[in-house]
């Protein structure tokens, strides 16, 4: 059978950094390369004495169908929490549980994105966003991103240059690679310059709720009074990744398509996952549980900046962070920076390079990104000291 | 804001069922229309009892993102479980751990089908399929379905007709929604039409273990030398269906496709759930536990078409099934089905109109589809009487 795949997914590649957990799973080589939450960071004893007690009381309701939009408790439970504590969404919104945040990017991109229209990224950006909107022949368009987020003049140059833009996607707050957060200034901006030229906005914000320093600032989706943003937060970061459990607060139109797109793409999300992530978001406490995960990034995140700054000065240059779980790496130009990561893996400490993260992988590219939140302590200073003695020479 | 949806989603409708599903919320009203597992059928002691053991034994794993393949030692079991019980897969093929069944659908569909291409389906089929189908702007041509199975001249007449057909689409056992089950004879022609044809077969088969009477047949997928089946198995109906664990068995280059689609889909299937799966379906007697389920439903679908006989005849006649969930009724031509189906809610009985499930729902149907599963014996006694009634007058 000689098969005949979609045009769609013809030059559809795995993702880089999946296919370098392969390297990753040799016990030998130091990962720097996943985004894992660290093992500390599960409520893994709340968790179990949630799920006992909802098998013992009420099995049939956490092992039947349910319902596509999610389990209206937790529904209800998000809107009042991103309402006070995050400004963000408005009688006109409504939220859908997702499996994992991926799939907000899937169902938006299904609903809202024909073949061939464009949807403006921060170059670099999240990969497996990237790799979501490529699986639906979107088009995509980079905007550089700058310290203080995305290059806004160069946005609205694009917008300008590309009529059928559809979506703006953006991480705000310690992006995925980057850990950039984007000003409030910028923000504001992208908002205006998004209702301006009629294109919506994927707010993606699962590292929100991870800041070690300086002030929160609001999300876009708190502006939004025109119905133009699609919210996708998700409890992977703040509860546990394993158990696929996201929400997408969307102007109620949006979320008609994506509830049907949903109902076609996996029925429902997990409702017993559902409902542990509902018992556990609102019978414990929450905030307290948040401040626990803060302790522990903070310290990582700090130690972690502390290698780089005592063993990859001065070759390795990297941008301070506030909050995530990623470091951005820039190598020297006279290093050619693919051929670092390859020389990394075989000296046994695995990152990921940079135009992994680029709308086009093929741009060049002197950067990695590495993740402080999944290796141990002295994971992070063996692999940190390969790679300083590696640019440095 | 005026929304632009994709051309994809523009005449996506909510699954009927899932609307019927409103009106079945309403405690007076006896539902016939939904497709749930009984509540006797889950094992939810065991579950609780396993889920208990993997959370104090080793919590990260079941918690902490997994890979998009699925758990390993799952796809072993599955494996071995489909060639030891059921002849189907080879070397050549691999097993993907879904979410859900319905994601083998998506994913098929996004990995295969360009928008216009064609997808042939039993007329009457499941809409949930249809419907994902639907959302990739795939073409759907409907085949006739025959008390043994789609009628096979009429698909070859379909094949030659459409040059662009990529998928055939068929239930071969206790099908959703006619209870239908395709011969021997049919399933071979079925295979060998795909393979002449140069087109790709999903075999869907989620009711395959519950067979009441009857000798079982092979699955289409134990004939696959060529590599064109995707077989598409669940622990929906035979654990749990809240859980969300489904598996496709496919060619490797199509499953590395799928593979691919489903990174950008949710990355991966909530990993607690099929850690428990893979658990009860080996380390507990899975057999044993199929035999008690089909004790169950052998009694409640014999239930069932008794009272069909006693309350419903001569206006009613239904297909004689010998497993699965679901009865296929007829009705009199000159009673207006979708008009039948309206006065029986507002008589506070629920049933499924037929032309949801066509690939084209405003086709001309006198059926309406009954499920026996979910309701009680009180329930199931109360809603076909009404049924009755309202038939013969």
């Amino acid at each position: 059978m000689e098969y005949k795949f979609s045009d769609r997914v013809q030059n559809l590649k795995p993702s880089a950094i999946r296919e370098i957990f392969k390297y990753a799973a040799d016990p030998t080589v130091v990962s720097l390369s996943a985004g894992n939450p660290s093992p500390d960071a599960f409520p893994a004893k709340e968790i179990a004495e949630i799920s006992q007690k909802l098998l013992s009381e009420d099995p049939i309701s956490v092992l039947q169908y349910s319902v596509t939009e999610g389990y209206a408790p937790l529904r209800e439970h998000i809107k009042e929490y991103m309402r006070e504590y995050h400004g963000s969404g408005t009688d006109d919104d409504d939220i859908l549980i997702t499996t994992g945040a991926q799939q907000i990017m899937d169902l938006s991109t299904k609903a809202l994105v024909n073949e061939g229209e464009v949807i403006i990224c921060e170059a670099p950006s999240f990969i497996g966003s990237l790799n979501t909107f490529r699986s639906y022949n979107a088009k995509l368009v980079g905007v550089t991103v700058e310290p203080d987020g995305m290059n806004t003049d160069e946005l609205e140059q694009k917008l300008i240059e590309n009529p059928n833009t559809k979506l703006i996607y953006t991480i705000p707050n310690f992006q995925n690679p980057s850990g950039v957060t984007m000003s409030l200034e910028k923000r504001k901006r992208v908002y205006e310059l998004a209702k301006k030229y009629g294109v919506m906005i994927i707010e993606d914000n699962p590292y929100g709720d991870l800041r070690y320093s300086g002030e929160s600032l609001p999300n876009i989706k708190s502006f939004d009074e025109d119905g133009i943003v699609i919210y996708a937060g998700s409890f992977s970061k703040v509860i546990s990744p394993g158990m696929r459990v996201a929400y997408a607060i969307a102007p109620k139109p949006v979320f008609q398509k994506l509830v049907v797109c949903k109902q076609g793409n996996d029925v429902h999300t997990n409702i017993w996952s559902q409902r542990v992530c509902d018992e556990f978001f609102t019978k414990y406490d929450f905030n307290a549980h948040l401040e626990k995960l803060r302790k522990i990034y903070t310290a990582k995140a700090q130690f972690c900046m502390d290698l780089l700054d005592k063993y990859c000065a001065p070759a390795i240059t990297y941008n301070k962070i506030d909050g995530g779980l990623f470091i951005w790496c820039d190598l020297p130009e006279e290093i050619d920076m693919p051929q670092f990561c390859k020389t990394a893996v075989l000296n046994k400490v695995c990152v990921v390079p940079g135009n992994a993260f680029l709308t086009d992988e093929n741009d060049v590219c002197h950067s990695f990104r590495i993740n402080f939140s999944t290796p141990t302590d002295e994971q992070l200073e063996k692999g940190i000291k390969i790679l300083g003695k590696l640019a440095n020479g």
